[in-house]
């Protein structure tokens, strides 16, 4: 084998990895939940080939009935309200979601799209009338719903929906209203065939007065067929998640009653006085969208999962797999004893790993904000911000992880039976659903140029350079100042001015200087220049287009922080022993290769000389090909039910 | 619309494409030939739609019946000899194949494999009585065939297949057997349903001595039914190309005449003597291969277009979607006024144009050398390593393009009405079939360090090493020194020794020479390195290892420098005017953003200062600017039926 010997020069002793502990470190504190989740899976392991071998139309039915059945084990409704016939703990629906990720999608989707987008509007935005009515059956999967935000016009900018909600006073009914083909609701999954109910979001009008965005539970189907009013059509084959029927809404005067509208955060009397706790109506738009921010979570979490699979079939297939000698004259090299068969894998499985530990922060975040009895504004501003950047990252990382996989499978890894046929079409459009990632990451660079002073997703981009011009850029600019940031860091490690030139390069202070020394500059410099910008009369839309690359940039370096944090947090945290060596090695890994990946910005910004970015390089390489001997076991401890693997000539 | 407007400060005047113009410029010699491939696409359009209406088998029958009535119009049978009923032109039948890939990709692989496969290797390896009995009816697509190389086990790997040919001189017969599975030949087209004969590849053996792999015509069906001895197993389900019936065959001591050998470069006497005009067994399996190229050289055109189909949906979308205001304080902004919108596509669309001049250069190459009445070696060799490179360069950019173009239509691009699904499907394979792209760029990077001194694919990695090491090292070392460098790019630009720092950033010659810098600065490392590891008397394989990801950076540097080549030649042979402007910018992109992504090399080898690097990503950004307003006119220069790009919401 190409690989360093068990002990090295250096002193660096191979661990020996405990797998059992490991695996049990990563389920942490929601092993039970995982432990069902994990033989739900294996019990409709089944599921996988039909998504191949039944039909459009059958294995979308196929796919709900695995979804009741698994909603019978509790296994998806830990989110809700015991007294509902919910778990009551948020951070185990998360979890539960999470481990789902390993088996088919289009499974992991619709219980997303039935318990966490409707399911979730009804709690979050409903109040006790909705709840009484609606969670017990939601919860069983016997009362199928569909979550109608998004529009054909309108995707991204939900604020400018426009489908009407009108009040009529006399009939104390709202009456719904598509106007145009670009107001019709669109890719909402369950609408096609299953949803009984909506969840309409759409302009209220009261008295004549625009009110903002709000949401209307709405009778989609009544005994199967579609309700008076409605009209629905199939939005056809997609790329994968045939398993759910995704379909487009319109309706045409549909009247609901008043009790309709889910009156969390505003209400409309009989009368037709419109009432709100909240006066400001952006600011309810986006308190009412932030209760959502699960979704958010569950996807980054799904997708992190998703990368796993992918990995595990690949680690395993590239130590068995031999092809063309090379260390010896006679037999053929296993193709993970290959250099750049490392190079490809491992910064993927130190960054998965990474990911990992980064989503357990969110979703004990998640948990503590929802499980709290009144809301701190600024945890959930923090929140909201930490999951979309998370769930940005998470899925960018499986599209690329799951297609560097497939490369490496070779044609084997095109062939359905070895799952990345389904693993890519399926999570593709992780990246774009809730929220697309591009949108998500700009919000994020709003969350640190305004210091969350303001609602997650209260602006678009014209609003935001105008706010963050008026009033934060000085702020941002002091904060960020090369001379203080630069002072701070040297708190955190020795060698004063020269931190960046004498750190070791495996001292996770040193990594972490380096990726907040990023951060805050590039913060700094979007801050500038768009206040240039404006100091020149520019129109802010123009600036903006200008500076969009940069902002989210900054974005994109704030969340590689978070996460290099979340990693080494963890690895602080273990016992020592062989698995805390193990964990650091990955956390190296990753933190070096991040650099590596950006060292063009780092010599750009004096923070990296030529020689120390070849020995980052140097560095990573060998990280990888200490890697190589415990690969195997860093991806059992995934702890992925064989079956989910399939694969079946290919992982042994 | 925040663009630039009409004429800048700097003097740039916008320029007015002359659509047709370009799209002949486009086109080229083989406009006749395209043109009928595209009228064949047009009627034949309904194949996109019944890619997902039909079921597994009534699909592979559909692509079955348009592959022969496509043929029966002459567009699949270019690079025959006429006297069999083709169209003896090398090149034009690629550019047939190229222009195929605006459809359905089931149809064109389906094309590749009875065409360029099978029938390539009947035409290139067979003699004229293979051509007589074979030729006219496999041109009509009424006797289909198979290529059955590619074995379980071995793939990258062809000289170690495992399957076995033994001469009987009593019978007159060969014997073909396939020991274990691994032996099995895999994922072979045509093979699962609809191959009458295979092309199988085995190691030859008479009279006891191991003559090397060699090439049979086998009947793997007779009437329809499985020849005896044969057995074959579908491939099932696979990611996409589900038209294409691939599968796997095993043969059980199965008989052929002696007649039955392709006997261009071997041949074996009635008696059992074994005869060939090569005497070393290598260079006789490489040059058998080397006739194979134009595979690659069709896999290479295949998906630089299929980029074309996704770039053309993605732009057509992105100036008519709207979402948020910027520039305007009322009207929502089109997305391609966004700086990351343009800055996701346009480096792309720049790319794309750069692969398919680089495509005619290699078009043309196989054609000269394919219709040579003697064959060039050197020519031979440099066309292999040329159609290598861009062969893996041309898919790699097909998989990212198409994946930045579905993310830029959000959830539109999910649905399978516009088109990604099976764009993204369907092409994902590219990378892998005809060579993985990795060993191609390994190939490619051997024969820069050997000069084409040996067969192209004759070596593995560690005969490389020991060929590199013992004999081209000090020559690749002296060739490339940096002094001898440096004397040379100073002879081109101007600013002697600073001509890194003092030339202009748009002049092509500037370009040039860092491409060329990185590439021979580069090989000049790998070989310092492997000589260095053999000094040391590491075994090569190690050695080689080590070096891997260097050895195919090399290669990847020098056909990015190949590409830029072609470009630059091409805007120069075009005659001054608004359409030269254009491509000058598309060339300055595809060159400065080509450096851009790989500035951290250049400022690491000291060919980039800070400031010089910043100023190209600015120069980089104006560009993508400047395209803004071209951007409709560009892809439609394409000519791809609108038919084909279907997306009927998306493009108007």
């Amino acid at each position: 084998m190409v690989t360093d010997s068990d002990t090295s020069p250096s002193g660096y002793v191979r661990p020996v990895i405990d797998v059992q502990a490991l695996a049990g470190l990563l389920d942490g504190e929601y092993a039970d939940i995982r432990g069902l989740v994990r033989k739900n899976l294996t019990a409709y392991a089944g599921v996988l080939d039909e998504a191949e071998e039944l039909g459009f139309d059958a294995f979308r039915e196929r796919v709900r009935e695995v979804v009741v059945e698994m909603a019978a084990t509790g296994q998806t409704g830990m989110g809700f309200p015991e007294e509902y016939g919910g778990g009551g703990d948020v951070g185990a629906s998360i979890a539960a979601f999470e481990t789902l990720a390993f088996g088919d999608l289009s499974v992991l989707v619709k219980v997303g799209v039935q318990f966490g987008l409707f399911g979730g509007a009804i709690l979050q935005l409903g109040t006790e009338r909705h709840h009484k009515a609606h969670l017990p059956r939601l919860i069983t999967g016997e009362l199928m719903g569909c979550f109608a935000m998004t529009e054909t016009g309108h995707g991204s900018n939900v604020q400018a929906l426009s489908t009407l909600a009108t009040y009529d006073a006399e009939a104390g009914e709202f009456v719904i209203t598509t106007g145009t083909d670009q107001a019709r609701k669109d890719y909402i999954g369950n609408a096609a065939r299953h949803a009984e109910l909506a969840v309409v979001f759409a302009q209220l009008e009261v008295g004549g007065e625009q009110r903002g965005v709000h949401a209307f539970v709405v009778p989609v189907r009544v005994g199967g067929e579609v309700a008076p009013g409605v009209r629905i059509e199939d939005d056809g084959r997609k790329m994968g998640l045939n398993g759910v029927d995704n379909g487009r809404i319109w309706f045409d005067g549909v009247r609901v009653p008043r009790e309709a509208l889910l009156n969390r955060f505003a209400d409309v009397t009989p009368e037709g006085v419109y009432q709100s706790p909240i006066d400001n109506p952006d600011r309810r738009f986006f308190t009412m969208l932030g209760t959502l921010v699960q979704g958010r979570v569950s996807v980054a979490g799904g997708a992190i999962n998703a990368s796993k699979v992918a990995l595990a079939i690949a680690t395993k297939y590239a130590v068995r797999r031999r092809q063309f000698t090379a260390a010896s004259d006679t037999d053929e090299q296993v193709l993970l004893d290959y250099g750049m068969h490392q190079r490809r894998l491992f910064p993927l499985l130190a960054r998965t790993y990474a990911l990992h530990f980064a989503q357990d922060v969110v979703r004990t975040q998640l948990h503590e904000v929802f499980s709290a009895a009144d809301g701190d504004e600024r945890a959930r501003r923090e929140l909201e911000a930490r999951a979309a950047g998370t769930k940005a990252l998470g899925t960018w990382h499986a599209t690329r992880t799951i297609q560097e996989c497939r490369e490496a499978c070779g044609g084997a890894g095109y062939l359905a039976v070895n799952r990345f046929a389904a693993l890519k079409a399926d999570s593709d459009v992780f990246a774009t659903f809730e929220g697309d990632n591009h949108v998500l990451l700009q919000l994020v660079a709003k969350g640190l140029l305004t210091h969350h002073a303001s609602e997650f997703e209260s602006m678009d981009q014209l609003g935001m350079v105008r706010y963050v011009t008026n009033l934060a850029v000085e702020t941002v600019i002091e904060k960020t100042s090369a001379h203080k940031l630069l002072e701070r860091v040297r708190d955190l490690l020795p060698g004063g001015d020269e931190w960046d030139q004498e750190a070791g390069l495996l001292d996770s202070e040193y990594h972490l200087a380096m990726l907040r020394f990023r951060e805050e500059h590039m913060l700094a410099g979007v801050a500038r220049r768009l206040k240039r910008g404006m100091d020149r009369k520019t129109h802010p839309g123009v600036v903006f287009s200008e500076v969009q690359d940069h902002v989210i940039a900054v974005a994109h370096a704030h969340v590689e922080r978070l996460v290099l944090e979340a990693f080494v947090d963890k690895v602080g945290q273990v016992p020592d022993g062989d698995n805390k060596v193990a964990l650091g090695l990955l956390c190296d890994l990753f933190a070096l290769s991040t650099i590596e990946a950006d060292r063009a910005w780092f010599m750009e910004h004096g923070r990296l000389t030529v020689q120390r970015s070849k020995a980052i390089r140097r560095e990573v390489t060998d990280l990888c090909r200490k890697i190589r001997p415990l690969a195997t076991d860093l991806v059992d401890a995934w702890n992925i039910p064989r079956e989910m693997l399939r694969s079946p000539d290919l992982v042994g």
